[in-house]
């Protein structure tokens, strides 16, 4: 394995502090439902770092913040560009914003009509093309004849120091958690809360969670290295990445206990439960978290103090609905 | 009119500290929403009192409660009884539960499902009954044979103390609210909030919000007596009174400045607009006040912090669906 730079504790807190205005310190809840007992297991704790309600809706704007503060002045007038369907298309607009600077995103046509609006609300140039493939053509285009810095949606060691905030903030809140349950889509995520968890708090675990079809840190943690996925193939759209990247994926490596996978239905029904119970409005990989404790992590961690990353959610009504009607 | 006694702030104080372990101090957040300027006004200040999170899924647990804590232990060990669809019916549950008593509902067949296992769930006896009149007869009987306390959903003094209390804490949480917008079924939760939020900050407005299809506080309140309505028709169960009561009606008279309607649709736009902005899931009633708002209120109210009551929400995806489909 290639040597990396673990962001360290000092590192983090400093990421905190640079973030700190253009962040929303994300409260942590304590579930204490009516009937969250018998789902998730007899006296399991359960700790919701509610980071959907970040800004922009999910926990990205952590991770494309700090890759905009450490543009110079000259790369950060000259604007961001980015590619996505969702929910980094949204926190990089809201991110460009915050910044005083433009940013210009690339969204494939089948993207959700309620994200593209998000991103053009938020005062981003949203130009969509036909497919995926197109859209990265089109971002090279831009950087160079527009100038325009990429902002990548997950990789980095600056993505994750700002993601490893949330992290931060999680341990803060609640510092004697036994697990932590972070969705995994590219590895950002999971990659920056891990770090943090695992410094602060050595004896805590941390869980991955992965859709079933789009398991790629399963299969890299499983062969050693970072692995493509041949398709992609889940209503968690926002966890659907279809590879791991190195950096993401080597910290994962050192500080992911395991990963676990959930179906297409168990999100939905996760998605049901956070509804109903909670709540709340999530997409599924907002829900994936839950559906890892209430599924395949259940009785392991039964009993447990555990701490789940509700990661975001920019999810319509219409997509919602669609999601539920065919799946439970 | 009747003199009547109007619950002091000392006597709401009192109440909320009777209630105090058992019930959630619900927090309050300012929407800063990505959108929300021009959904509500420009320059409106939100303030959202998140009471849909409170146990049990609303409010009513705090009027539940300040009944039982009223009753002698002798009432108390027979247990309670209640008559409702919903809300009160998982309150009286949860409350009952909470007091170490028992607690026998009567749902009409009609109810939904998810009410009607949430009330289970929490240790109440539940009986359905095939319509509403029925439910009366049968918990006259219940009363009699069983000796169990009758809960009333929302009138008399007990029941606006309990619900003063929602207005004590969004006053000791944002002390120089312009305005506070309520949801009105029964009257009881306006009640007591209007008469907490008029005594600590008298310069307040306290706006009412009725369905059109359920609106006897707006028309008791122009022929300056209780009025009943001949059919409730709207899509916000959890507000469907046939009538206004007496207490309830004298503190709206006393303390109320204005009544606004809003439609079935309007109603289901401010719950699309909660999912998607504010990421919570809640039933027709728990969106009213954001109706409200963004609705016959949006330019009266521009420019104003506006205090908004998330009342409660206990509604499963597939009613959710159902209304939003219907409506939109």
């Amino acid at each position: 394995m290639t040597e990396i730079s673990v962001p360290t504790i000092q590192d983090i807190k400093a990421a905190h502090q640079q973030l700190y205005d253009q962040i929303r310190l994300t409260p942590v809840w304590q579930w204490k439902g009516d009937v969250s007992e018998e789902a998730v297991g007899r006296d399991t704790q359960v700790y919701l770092k509610m980071e959907l309600f970040q800004y922009a809706g999910s926990f990205k704007p952590r991770g494309a913040l700090m890759n905009m503060h450490n543009l110079t002045s000259t790369q950060l007038e000259k604007g961001v560009t980015a590619v996505s369907a969702g929910n980094h298309a949204i926190a990089v607009a809201y991110a460009a914003k915050s910044m005083n600077t433009t940013a210009k995103v690339v969204m494939p046509k089948s993207a959700n009509k309620y994200r593209v609006e998000k991103c053009r609300s938020l005062g981003a140039e949203v130009e969509l093309v036909d497919d995926v493939h197109l859209a990265f053509d089109r971002v090279e285009e831009i950087k160079e004849q527009e100038g325009r810095a990429f902002i990548h949606p997950f990789e980095g060691r600056l993505a994750a120091l700002g993601t490893a905030t949330v992290g931060l903030e999680l341990h803060q809140e609640v510092p004697d958690l036994d697990a932590v349950i972070v969705p995994i889509g590219g590895g950002g995520l999971c990659a920056g809360i891990s770090s943090a968890i695992k410094q602060l708090n050595p004896q805590c675990k941390v869980f991955g969670v992965e859709p079933e079809g789009a398991d790629s840190m399963s299969k890299s943690l499983k062969s050693g290295k970072p692995e493509s996925i041949e398709k992609v193939a889940t209503i968690a759209d926002s966890l659907g990445a279809p590879h791991a990247a190195p950096y993401s994926f080597a910290l994962c490596q050192k500080f992911v206990n395991d990963v676990v996978l959930v179906t297409d239905q168990e999100l939905a029904s996760a998605m049901k439960l956070t509804f109903e119970e909670l709540k709340l409005a999530v997409e599924p990989a907002g829900a994936s978290a839950l559906a890892a404790l209430v599924g395949p992590l259940k009785y392991r961690l039964e009993g447990k103090k555990v701490g789940l990353i509700l990661c975001g959610t920019n999810i319509n009504t219409e997509a919602f609905n669609q999601i539920l009607e065919q799946y439970l």
